[in-house]
């Protein structure tokens, strides 16, 4: 036990078994032995240990780590507080008394600050490599369907037309900003707590600059007592994993819809689909589905560790400790989310002209129409009225927008002529666009490279 | 697997990891095999199977069951997709072709509903006998200290004396509270989903009256469609885990302001405090702080379940399975700080002549004078302003309620008489109260007595 | 102000700016003043005041709550903390100084109490019936479309044919819990407040019975502090907002998912649609839309006040002002959710026929077929396994369930024969259900029977 | 109305009342116009209206902003569904027919997210300043409190003597990454939705890179889809109200507990407490308690809207309307609680004394104690045991840390000497800190200086 000088009785079984940390905190098992290299490092730097404690130190804390990685050693959660008791105990029983000068001059409130910083910088690196991925994944499929015609939708109601590219580029741009916030996040992660102590620093001349930078931080953190109550950056993770997720669930309801007998647009490959139990002829979208769910588990953990930290005073309160599983849950929800995603987009079957007959004829170049009016010099409410009534009209009537001739037009509007028949030609809809961003396949293209480019630098 | 036919490929092994809920949903595995049995019994009954693989099917469960808890059988996560799976696997095993009909009119979407009343049923009463238990700590704690006095705050300032075992009777007050919403639930789980098949249950003579029965429901679900789509009371036990977990985390928080120094009312003993792995002389009152920081756990299970739920159109949808993580946890850490708490209560020193000295010089008894006033006749709203005036006064002149004498009163209201000294008195204060539910300990014994009766009987 | 006696310094306006709650607590103004009637007539009774008293007073109340309703007048949110302090000023207007006697042994704490649970309590009836007559809706809809044949799904695949009746019976069972769940939490609402003082009662004789049966609650609180600490019955409330408005979600998708080109089985009639301001063809579901999204503004409503309670020290504190936003707020969107879904409901037109072609080719009978295998006595997982070889197969070829004939079906296997091909009769399919709660239009019918009965008595 | 033309019947009263956000988006006023003006200049460069319509246009749009601002017009929220529609309304009562022709080549889809956007960069940089000037008053009260010697804590429990200076300055570092954080979003704010149309672009030769540099962003968004779906801005700055509201929380937290009568830390001025309508003596720190209370709807805030946005398919959902009360609700929050907190922090009265002689006696200064043992070769895990001793021995006799001598002091340890007796000095403890970060004045005034130079440049 680490503190066990003032005290006459043991903490009671069912006390240290609410209280223990270590079959949640293991995860940081790597990082928690990187920081005490460190410090032991530090130590003999200024002296308080000797050259060869340094090296008894580091060597112990090597063996543990290989031991943890060849499944010798695995410590027993029903004996230890947490990781940093787990292993300085094992240390003990690997090197003997000097173990005992590792901590020296820290504190598990320090500790347990870098340790998850260092976590935390590993995991952002980690996402931003999973999301590039899938945008390249994404990039690729859209560079094939920069013609593939579907609708847009508002309200998903079919509102114009547009090319699955341009829609699975809208997601790359997502991604984008996924990705910039996990930098910012990474970039917030440049000081380093280590030196702080418990909260107030040491009277031990530690070097706190050697650490930091031994760590790869910038400098060290400017306020003990700040640096150990800190979970900002738990908290910018727990934000950036929701919002990630966010988008991944919005992909997800897209393709639960598109593989519908409804829409009819995509399959699934055996693959990433499962079927029933009960009934023989089912294949769901599972994949989907559970990315789409865990979604919601992702929120939850936003809110359990943001209601933790509410209301807390200075410096470390024990409640803090319910800081990793939110953030490990989240974590490894949106990394295999990531994944999973590119695995279904990598298994699925397109039905590439599902939508060609179908869009001719369901007044979804209305706009374009109305858009027509406006060039000929009629105020646009004017023609979204126009127009309007000719909706309305057909569909009274039982009638389409391919039964529109000029004739007909010209009954709701004098300004029509043969030109604005042109406006109601699906294929070279998309070519009409004039916009940037728009889905005219030459814009499209254009960001198709830009990606690939950037992407593949 | 349980839906191979129609499939010509197998699941993607990444695909498995990430879909496979075994490894959360073992914790079913009981509930699951009572279903089992159950469904059985009731397909002999209705002679879709011979009374001979009725038995066969009831002993190779009895048998899994006993592998299970003896520790001889363990399913394998990566192999598996659920309990469901692993259990008709391992049947196989051990009784072979025979276990290929216990899935008969059955689907995983009834069976899991099945499963997780019953689990959740069992629950509820676990949940109630802890409840009782701390109840009942309350109680005793309280009888031993009806005339402790110590302030009653509101905004955490002092505000009138009243008694620890007032103060600790406020909690069994709010247990009650929660021991009610959880017969509320019990209650609610009165329908038995067994026999809704898929969704639209089955085209055989399933008797859904004998399976109900003998799974302790009090009648088959009227619908079939919201019988497997229903998780309403995962909602409702995730609400009762945050409001119970509010309770204990608001008696945490003054057990925590009471061990402070500052506040030096109560001592924790050894076998429920922690040190500091860098300071000597810390003794922190962990186990209060985690159940504090754990009702945050709990508040993002019920939004992660919700969150979950939302939107989602009829019937079963894979996003689902995500009931389970949350309400097991949930329900664990529930489980366990109610028991912690109760650990707590166990191993608290109480000063209880703590604020004796310091309640009499601290105006508490101003309301009291006050009120003394308006039965001399005054009105309320005059009687506070004198009182408060008083106050004011005395602090100016850094005196306190000690130093009022009659000449002094009635300096601020000709009223005052000797009378009004008397409820200048601390120790006679409780008694002085005359409402019911007020610290008096008169009624205060007669709640002790009202609860130690119930909760023994 | 009430509270001014031992202040020497008035508030800061930009601190009453923050801290004031009076445009949002307004809408406890009725219930304020008929909590405050009842503690007047108390107040006589126990003969702190005198009879002449309790007339200026409660005539005095009446004339503020007249003049409120007549728009006569309305209290300045710039000048006023709170409602109670709004009123009482009036009152002193109004009647002079006998308004200074009604605050007597009363506080503000147990006041506000009082009022939110009356508040509440009429607001559970409210919702109660809105609940009623939402479900009356479907059941009358529902009886109209016993034979209408649509798919139900899992996973948002189709799965087995059922009827809009048995999907919209789905929602009733819904509905109803909704209901028990308020009744239960109007029945948790039966002990009045009043009486409890600031949090310890009083040294004045009130008449708590009194007060509690003039209110219609059925006893006095047992314990001061608790009863004003207690906001349980909000959580219970905002709670029971989250479940019956994720119910509404469900719906709502399906309505959105129905109303779909893709799914074209509903349409929205004009006076429940919107446009949009630039394509004129659009028609938007939006009112569903916004139930949808108004359920997590819900959702967070529940999360603003658990997080506000947890951790508080008893009793009151100023934290707890924040109960009535989220309150407020969602029992306004749950009951105005309800109203305009049965608007939406009121104004949808059905295409029956919509999915009896598509339906017949589907293979959504599959599991029926496989029923009937069991039926001659093969296992059901090898059942399981031929239908599913049969869909496997046919999809290969291009063909469907209406290719089957009786040669084909003796490929897969030998036990098939002519009755195995009624089963893959659409029309007849439902009437071969054999178990309770399943869409057979005679259970259908008989559940539409029950509840109508019920719900018009 | 925007989109009659295809409409027969209007839509249904209690339809356009649950459905108009007028009285909620009517915040956006100053930023719709400012949109409409820069659409209204692009339309008249790309030549679709002329330059007298133009000069039309801006003029009405300007009447429409003055007669908000002077009170001369105000929309009413029954008529209309929503802000664009009230003014494009009152646009055409201005100015008659050219109203019609704003809206060409726009919807309300990029409208509102311009709108949006710039209304959040405006309030992004309205938080940094009142964050900075927050700032300010804390680095000139912790100028005032060098030597200002307080208990730091850890688990609320006295850990080791810090300053008041440097207890505050942690706060600085918080609010500096609250800064950061908002800047991070005020950049992510770069390009401009305007020209995106519903979700397509246009047909229309729309100059998008004008109306982006009008309006100050960076460039156009590269699609338009992406455009008019992306709402994670909002979800970005309700994560900044967050964390913002949550450092604001713990130390409100701090406040209340400081000005309890056990910590007897600070006094709050008259004009920042309040009262109790029934006790005369209270004194109530509520604009702390409020801080803290809200931080609670802020959270929920956050989970309302990333619920809304769960699971949406592209593009416009009516459900994203549903973004504006959590973001207005929370940006409102978060400015007041930033000004308040600083109104608070001015009206306090700080007894620097307080701790003095107590902390004396406390042994927060063992770890010192143990440090300097190390410094005599002793292993701090040994040196932690011995002055873990000594606590538990002193403790036991009844005696404290003011008792030691070094006859006692030898008794534990042989390496203890006269030296060691100067470790237990209050007084000059601070001073003895070596490292950087840590509470020791030299450090402490660094950071003053850095902080006062870089928060008045």
């Amino acid at each position: 036990m680490l503190w066990g000088g003032r005290f006459k009785k043991e903490l009671h079984p069912r006390a240290l078994k609410y209280s223990s940390s270590l079959s949640i905190d293991i995860e940081l098992i790597l990082e928690d032995i990187e920081g005490s290299k460190a410090h032991a490092q530090m130590l003999a730097k200024i002296k308080i240990i000797s050259q060869a404690e340094e090296k008894e130190l580091l060597e112990g804390l090597t063996q543990v780590e290989n031991d943890w990685n060849d499944g010798k050693w695995k410590p027993d959660p029903e004996k230890f507080e947490d990781i940093h008791s787990a292993i300085e105990s094992r240390l003990f029983e690997l090197i003997g008394e000097t173990a005992g000068k590792l901590h020296t001059g820290r504190s598990r409130n320090d500790q347990i600050a870098v340790d998850l910083k260092l976590w935390v910088r590993k995991k952002t690196e980690t996402l931003q490599e999973l999301i590039k991925n899938l945008q390249l994944t994404l990039v690729e499929i859209s560079s094939e369907n920069l013609e593939t015609i579907i609708p847009g939708y508002t309200h998903l109601q079919r509102a114009q037309p547009v090319s699955l590219a341009f829609h699975f580029m809208a997601y790359v741009e997502m991604l984008e900003r996924d990705l910039l916030r996990l930098q910012f996040l990474k970039n917030s992660l440049n000081q380093s707590p280590l030196g702080s102590g418990a909260l107030a620093g040491s009277t031990l001349p530690l070097d706190r600059d050697f650490t930091s930078s031994k760590l790869g931080f910038e400098s060290p953190s400017q306020n003990a007592m700040d640096s150990i109550s800190d979970r900002d950056f738990v908290l910018d993770m727990l934000n950036t994993c929701v919002i990630g997720m966010m988008h991944l669930s919005r992909l997800s309801e897209e393709l639960i819809l598109w593989s519908t007998k409804e829409w009819n647009f995509i399959k699934f490959n055996d693959e990433v689909s499962t079927g029933s139990s009960l009934m023989p002829q089912k294949k769901n979208p599972d994949l989907a589905e559970l990315i789409r769910g865990r979604t919601g588990r992702v929120y939850g953990n936003y809110i359990s560790f943001a209601s933790v930290m509410k209301g807390l005073p200075l410096s470390y309160n024990r409640d803090m400790q319910e800081d990793k599983e939110p953030l490990f849950s989240s974590a490894k929800i949106y990394s295999e989310s990531l994944e999973t995603m590119k695995l279904i987009l990598c298994n699925i079957n397109i039905y590439k002209n599902r939508f060609n007959n179908e869009l001719s004829t369901d007044s979804v170049l209305a706009t374009d129409l109305a858009d027509w009016l406006v060039l000929q010099g009629i105020p646009f409410r004017d023609a979204h009225e126009v127009v309007g009534n000719i909706v309305k009209t057909l569909e009274e009537e039982g009638k389409n927008f391919m039964d529109l001739n000029i004739d007909v037009l010209k009954k709701f509007s004098p300004f029509f002529n043969d030109e604005a028949l042109k406006y109601l030609e699906l294929t070279s809809s998309l070519q009409r666009k004039k916009t940037k961003g728009s889905p005219n396949p030459k814009f499209v293209k254009e960001q198709i490279e830009y990606w690939r480019k950037k992407l593949r630098h």
